[in-house]
């Protein structure tokens, strides 16, 4: 067996079934070992991005990870602004990337490159792994990093001898494969608990900030009860990896990007409680304006940090509070009345707020257009909502394509700007292949919308020609149906509402993947 | 004026032009301030491998760097891949990345990584400017150390607060601009030319290597003539980042990507100079082969190293041997034969070589079925060539992109292969906006052809059906017709000689991008 075969043969004992892959040559006998290991689907990206932000949608929607399979550290580096979305995100990913062979490394030949500065910082467990022995361990510790809690991504360097070598017979009895499965995480203890229910019972105002596996039903609907009880508000993170959301399930105010209207949310509150969350801070900094966005006279508690029990740490403090079987507020049945006429971002927001299907997965990268479609869909039938968490544009359409894979029973809808489609239009040529049920709806103002709002709250002079011309994505105009039809996926480009709801209607009830161009007043946004 | 206009204001009088941009909000004050120095010319990519592929492109053609605008860390990941192509072509960047203010970076705010660690790698030259007061000095500094020599990849980070900051009224006397454009290098003593030219006339087999600048005409020749003085083998480097080449300028045997073929070039020599050139090494180690292509009783030579004034010491060289105005050996004036019928990459090769324009300039990334059409040009009018030194694909289209930037007289062709092309497809959009009269001819075999190719070399088993499914780039075909179309870049399709010959012939007739989808047989490379 060799090294390659034993990493797989690991990988797959480790609860490992999807490998995302842009391979090259140092990576040929990982390819070639695929074959002798048929319970690991090897899934082709033409681009590193899209393997990467496949694994980060699959890991958000399997609760396991998938791995990926890059070539050295120029391929590493192609993947790595998704790796990063899925760190932020809390997603498991097992980043498998080939290296050259240990005896080539000291020539200094062409892609030789410092993999191990490449990959830490989007990294939060990193190993290049040393001999066939080594490697069936190597992978399954991989895993069990990348399973955490809190859950990781986990970069396992694979040199080309290590991968084609033989492994010593002795070797097979050493390895014994990790527990499979997320465990909840740490116990959140009862004397914690109950300072938090002392502090929400203290008659002030709080709130509970809620982020990562706090967004899951039953955590969701704890943190419900526990509002009802104590009259806390309930908020969230601005784009939280994961949401279960929809009619039933309690829907939580998340914190807008926009630091003004944060700062609105959290004004009065003397008590915020994170749970899986971070204490909010903006996304940017601009001149003259706080960074940091909690109120002076507010103190920060820690209710479940990012590896702890977070959905039984709710659980506890529900029943802490006397609520553990008390009422919650589930969101009402409601769909919005589609208008016909011009397409809006609101317009098309409710046209897939009207026609959403029952447990879809919405992969959402809508930014400046995407704005209604959020609470358009509100009280739509219970359905998951994946963010961009690291703010690193070009995964919408590679988390999709992954959470399809993961999830090949649910429909998958893309919501997706169309400036940042550009950066991993590749996706769409996976979603043909691998004939997944992708819907991407492209919001087509033809400009980094976004942009033209930031250059003016970052207080620059007004943008002249040349800024207009760098956040202007016309001349040419993208031609997203030609782009999608180009790579096996059926297109077609909806200017009106009724065309949005008929191509959209149509879309979900069909398999396989479709784009519609859903095309909008020229840098509209919100 | 604010630390955006102190650095666009200090990179123009260090003789910057050209910025590559994909900004993000980090980044607004730089893209506002553009307006405010008109002799900054700002272009867009919609993709950041686009953008350092393009200033690596400019880098090589114009002699001097083109900056990049990129967007923390994610977006310099993004656009590491063509960096570490610069870096290895030898190419002068300044890589600007906006970093989050100073302020902002403790907070940890979703898009906060550790840019040094991911630039480091791919850079030779790293600096944070910490004031707006340095930020002139600092851009002049970058300036100068991607002049070197050698030309290099110099990366500045720029946080939001300094490029928005009032620079204090008393630096503008503190900033003196870098003298402008590289120097010829460090002279090479008369003593180590004395020495090399003993070797060469010691009667023993003997080869100089020529690498980086040893490509330019001037050095060329000198070389030749030291060639045709003692007998010496006339080698080159397998990828250099620019070539000028064609009739009447001294053809150089390239060494082979192959080792096995490398090796057979380099059996017999005692003693290779390397004249700006590594020792040779083998891309990728190879089971029971060795990496290092010297063989075993041949001793390696320094005649002139990276940083050293390369055609002066071929110059002194020449002279040494009493060969100063000696002959040397012109490549004579021809063109291949097109031979209508199927297209194979032979008759591809054919057809370029038959039509190739005076002053053209070659981005190759035609790989295996590219290898015809480095020969099929030897005897055109003189161009030049730009081959990927660092082996990281995805750098075709974007150098093409770049080259025509800075060459605006010249006709560009990029031959291109398939796969490769779709790692930054993204450039044509680019092409179509700036209206650049770049010719993309893509060899369409539907496959990652030098995969299957080294599948075999590795020793991997015979790949089975998942191994290739992932070499594989058909189910579905890739329309790129279609893919050029919709990004506004004219394109036609050609199943035979004869229409390649029509259409490459209308494209470089004609100003603007074209794109021509060379249909080859499946699979298909050398």
């Amino acid at each position: 067996m060799r090294g390659s075969q034993a990493l797989i043969g690991a990988l797959v004992e480790s609860g490992v079934q999807v490998c995302f892959a842009n391979p090259g040559t140092s990576e040929m006998h990982f390819v070639a070992a695929l074959d002798t290991v048929p319970q690991m689907r090897g899934v082709l990206g033409l681009f590193e991005g899209v393997c990467t932000g496949a694994a980060d949608g699959y890991g958000r929607m399997a609760g396991k990870p998938a791995c990926t399979l890059l070539h050295l550290g120029p391929g590493l580096a192609n993947g790595l602004a998704n790796l990063h979305n899925a760190r932020r995100a809390g997603s498991p990913v097992v980043n498998v990337v080939g290296d050259h062979a240990t005896f080539h490394k000291r020539y200094d030949a062409p892609l030789e490159s410092d993999i191990e500065s490449l990959a830490r910082p989007m990294s939060t467990w990193y190993r290049s792994t040393r001999s066939p022995s080594e490697v069936a361990s190597d992978a399954s510790a991989a895993v069990a990093a990348a399973l955490g809690p809190p859950f990781g991504v986990a970069t396992l360097v694979l040199p080309a001898d290590v991968s084609w070598s033989e492994v010593p017979e002795s070797t097979g009895q050493m390895f014994r494969p990790e527990a499979i499965g997320p465990s909840a995480g740490r116990l959140v203890g009862a004397e914690a608990v109950e300072q938090i229910a002392k502090i929400l019972s203290s008659g002030e105002r709080t709130a509970l900030l809620l982020g990562g596996r706090a967004f899951r039903a039953g955590a969701l609907r704890s943190a419900s009860r526990v509002s009802v009880a104590t009259g806390a508000k309930l908020l969230g993170e601005t784009f939280p990896g994961r949401m279960e959301r929809g009619a039933g399930l309690p829907a939580v105010e998340r914190l807008a990007y926009l630091g003004e209207f944060a700062a609105l949310q959290l004004d009065g509150i003397s008590h915020l409680v994170l749970v899986d969350a971070k204490s909010p801070v903006t996304a940017f900094a601009y001149p003259g304006r706080p960074s940091d966005l909690v109120p002076e006279s507010c103190a920060v508690h820690t209710g479940a940090a990012g590896g702890d029990a977070v959905a039984g740490a709710l659980d506890a403090l529900a029943e802490a509070l006397g609520a553990g079987s008390g009422p919650y507020l589930p969101a009402p049945e409601s769909r919005p009345e589609v208008a016909p006429g011009p397409l809006t971002p609101a317009s098309a927001a409710a046209v897939v707020g009207a026609l959403l299907p029952e447990g879809a997965i919405v992969s959402d990268e809508g930014i400046t257009a995407g704005l209604y479609f959020s609470g358009a869909t509100e009280g739509a039938p219970p359905h998951d909502w994946l963010c961009p968490s690291g703010n690193a544009i070009g995964q919408g359409l590679p988390v999709a394509t992954g959470a399809a894979v993961a999830c090949p029973d649910r429909p998958v809808i893309a919501v997706q700007a169309d400036g940042s489609a550009m950066y991993t239009i590749q996706a769409l040529w996976t979603q043909a292949r691998e004939g997944l049920d992708v819907t991407t709806v492209i919001l087509d103002n033809r400009s980094y919308a976004i942009l033209n709002f930031e250059l003016k709250r970052v207080g620059a002079e007004e943008g002249g020609k040349v800024a207009a011309t760098l956040l202007d994505l016309s001349d040419p105009d993208l031609d997203f149906v030609g782009l999608a039809r180009s790579m096996g996926v059926p297109a077609v480009r909806a200017e009106s509402s009724e065309d949005l709801a008929e191509a959209f209607g149509r879309a979900v009830s069909e398999p396989g993947p479709h784009l519609i161009q859903a095309v909008l007043e020229k840098g509209g946004g919100f």
